[in-house]
């Protein structure tokens, strides 16, 4: 034998140092990268707790419909009774689990229905196809299938049929293939297997049903309402930044203009809201009477009044461009004009706020609503007579006036807007039997200078009919 | 026997026949109904048709998978060796049979990459379960069940997840619940259960996979190309329809503005096309490389580029407010004015169609899109000029000058909007390897204004480098 070189011995060691070291530091690479990830995750997972901790409720109730189902089999007597159609119920349990009660029964209702239209069918099929040879019966059922497949499938892209009944569509195609295939090879009755399968579905709708409406119940309905009332308010508080600028540009503070610009901007995922206020319509319009949320609750109001709150949001964001571009504009306001611009910004997000927290407390809108946006139309008046009545002499004062002036009737056209947005809010207060505002005649004393019949009577398209003066003094 | 008497009988015969004569008019009238019904449902099903005809072939596609997978059924050697499991290819073909490839290909591999974790999963809670004894075999898996269906809920909350994963977790829920409840009354062998289904699952999806690739796919990515190309020929057709109508206001023609107006309001629907865009890039990510696109296609590239395309669309709509409010702005217009805006809107419209013919064709903006962004800044200039060199006297004419100086001011955003567009769409071609464009000197002599290579060179943001220029002369 050949004993190795000193020199070799060294460098094996060496090698075999150098690789431990290496693969030392790997593991500690990846060890520390593994816990950067965790520390992300869990930081993501608080947030998204945190944020809204309605959905820890959910994750922990469809584990309570899952345990509850799965007793189907633990149970001798229940699997006696139903055997291996309790999956039918978990499967049920798993597809019908969502966020909200309206998707839920939503998707439950359309799951029943699509079941029972399609068992029928399957035996209609059944009983046409067995006149036939075993050929024949192939090539019958083959047909049908595709026919039926081919027309519900098209059936699915009618926009009515899509909103509401897309997943029972889908469900029916399931399960009439499913059975009237299955049924070809039947050695079981179809009729009893169809009926043991449909028991279950119901049983285990109806355990998904009830844990979802009585364990901390989501409803798409009140998420609906919530988030129109609140992008009313997000609107206000980007008023209200914009309000407070116009006082503070005159100090020159840019520090907290910044600050100020950051914290509202929150208005820009009202932009974008057409689609989430659509999809909630559509589920709540699946959901019994809760609260005070009636049967057939006005939805479309809703989309209507947050169609009103979108379009005010393009003015705002067309608004906001102007102070993003320059910031200099605002410096060159004069006194008179920004004393209104501001009191337009602050008067329309006091009737924003105001009206989304009547809609919050589903009341009519209060007489303050009316109040405001009496003091925001005199703003106008003034702006507008402050408008004509400038003379201009020199060429730079157009350019500098003109986005000025351009910023006012962005604020006139925001005016208009939340008054249609409380009229609209009024209309949907009507058609959803919202309760009369009581009304505490000391708090109309901090808007001295608008009487409070005034503010009631002068402001047209607000029905101020139901309105009941409670007097403190 | 008492006969009736006569005006007794001849009653009856009245009553007799006024009920047929009643009944006669009912049927009458539900006929007339069900046919008014019918006509109404064909007419708008041959509109379904005629927008899209793929949405027929799409329906006859599903019905072809259906009768494809039912040979599991009806051929004796396949029903011997998959049995039963063969209904699992039915459900497969029903819940992926989706419109897009990209939507089949995503819920596909979501669905096997699940069913293949769920089931080492539930082969894992399997062993530890039989462990115990029958009672707490019920007890472990009910506790697993919940903790893996309640995490699973929660991470389907996870935006990233969401996007893309969604239906994955769903389906891992469903499988891993089945699987291991159903397995705790196994008679069968688990994993032999586990096997049958994971390979009709397998083939169900290449079924549906292969007949949505191969007979007329719609690929998700081609939408989204074609939808964001579509949206910046819809802001195009609204600025053209714009010059027309500043050019045509001198002869106050009302008219044909009306049509102009409704003609042109295809670019509202731009303003809400956020949503479909993103989920149309989600479905995009999972398609392979097809036509001209590869498997990483720059997706979000699209998404930029839409946005930016949307941003403009804010500003249009804005602009179409002035023209919705005042019909007597325009003819306001002084002539000097009127024919810089004429050529802004103009110009701005060649640009975006070119630029959407270009995106179409998969090649780099073309060298008329440098042109026309030229001649609008100059357009833009001289507009800017003319607004400072007005020297206004009277008061009047400042409240007359403010609405056209905004729309001034909102066109000369525009141009802004569409050199980012353009700048963006360059981007996007450099990112996917379009092709270079093949410019035809001649082509270019209908702007003997602005030299060729001018054109080219002055335009600042959009990269000519790749240009090649052919000389047809």
């Amino acid at each position: 034998m050949v004993s190795l070189p000193p020199a070799t011995a060294g460098n094996n060691v060496n090698n075999k140092t150098s690789l431990v070291a290496r693969l030392l530091s790997w593991l500690k690479d990846t060890l520390k990268k593994l816990n950067r990830n965790v520390d992300r995750i869990t930081t993501i997972t608080k947030k998204l707790a945190m944020d809204d901790p309605r959905r820890v409720i959910h994750s922990m109730k469809v584990g309570l419909a899952l345990t509850l189902v799965s007793l189907f089999y633990y149970l001798q007597p229940l699997y006696d009774s139903f055997g291996d159609s309790g999956t039918w119920a978990v499967v049920t349990v798993v597809v019908l689990s969502e966020f909200t009660v309206g998707a839920t029964l939503g998707k439950g209702l359309n799951r029943v229905m699509a079941t029972l239209t399609a068992a029928g069918l399957t035996v209609g099929t059944h009983h046409l196809a067995i006149l036939c040879n075993k050929v024949g019966e192939a090539v019958v059922i083959g047909l049908f299938v595709f026919i039926i497949g081919a027309t519900s499938t098209f059936l699915r892209f009618f926009p009515i049929i899509k909103a509401q009944y897309d997943n029972g569509l889908l469900i029916f195609i399931l399960t009439y293939s499913f059975i009237t295939i299955s049924g070809y090879r039947g050695e079981t009755n179809i009729i009893e297997t169809a009926h043991m399968r449909l028991s279950t579905i119901v049983i285990g709708a109806l355990i998904c049903l009830l844990i979802n409406i009585f364990i901390f119940p989501v409803w798409a309905g009140e998420e609906l309402h919530n988030s129109v009332a609140l992008n009313m308010e997000k609107l206000a508080h980007f008023l209200e930044g914009l309000g407070a600028l116009c006082v503070k540009l005159t100090k020159v503070e840019d520090n907290s203009k910044d600050e100020n610009k950051s914290s509202s901007q929150a208005y820009k995922s009202v932009l974008n809201s057409k689609h989430m206020e659509e999809m909630l319509a559509n589920l709540a319009r699946w959901e019994p009477r809760h609260g005070h949320f009636m049967y057939r609750h006005p939805w479309n109001q809703y989309i209507k009044l947050g169609g009103l709150t979108r379009q005010c949001a393009y003015k705002i964001d067309s608004l906001n461009a102007y102070f993003n571009h320059d910031g200099e504009i605002s410096q060159s306001f004069e006194e008179e004009m920004r004393e209104a611009c501001t009191k337009i910004s602050l008067e329309s997000s006091k009737t924003l706020k105001e009206l989304g927290s009547c809609l919050r407390a589903m009341t009519y809108p209060s007489s303050l609503v009316n109040a405001h946006i009496l003091r925001s139309k005199e703003a106008m008046e003034s702006l507008k007579t402050y408008i004509k009545s400038t003379s201009l002499n020199s060429d730079d004062q157009l350019l500098q006036m003109v986005p000025i002036v351009t910023i006012a009737f962005l604020l006139i056209d925001i005016v208009d807007y939340t008054e249609k947005i409380a009229a609209s809010s009024n209309d949907l207060a009507a058609l959803a039997n919202f309760d009369m505002v009581k009304v505490i005649k000391s708090s109309v004393i901090v808007y001295p200078e608008v009487s409070f019949n005034e503010a009631i009577e002068q402001v047209s398209g607000v029905d101020c009919s139901r309105i009941l003066i409670v007097d403190t003094d």
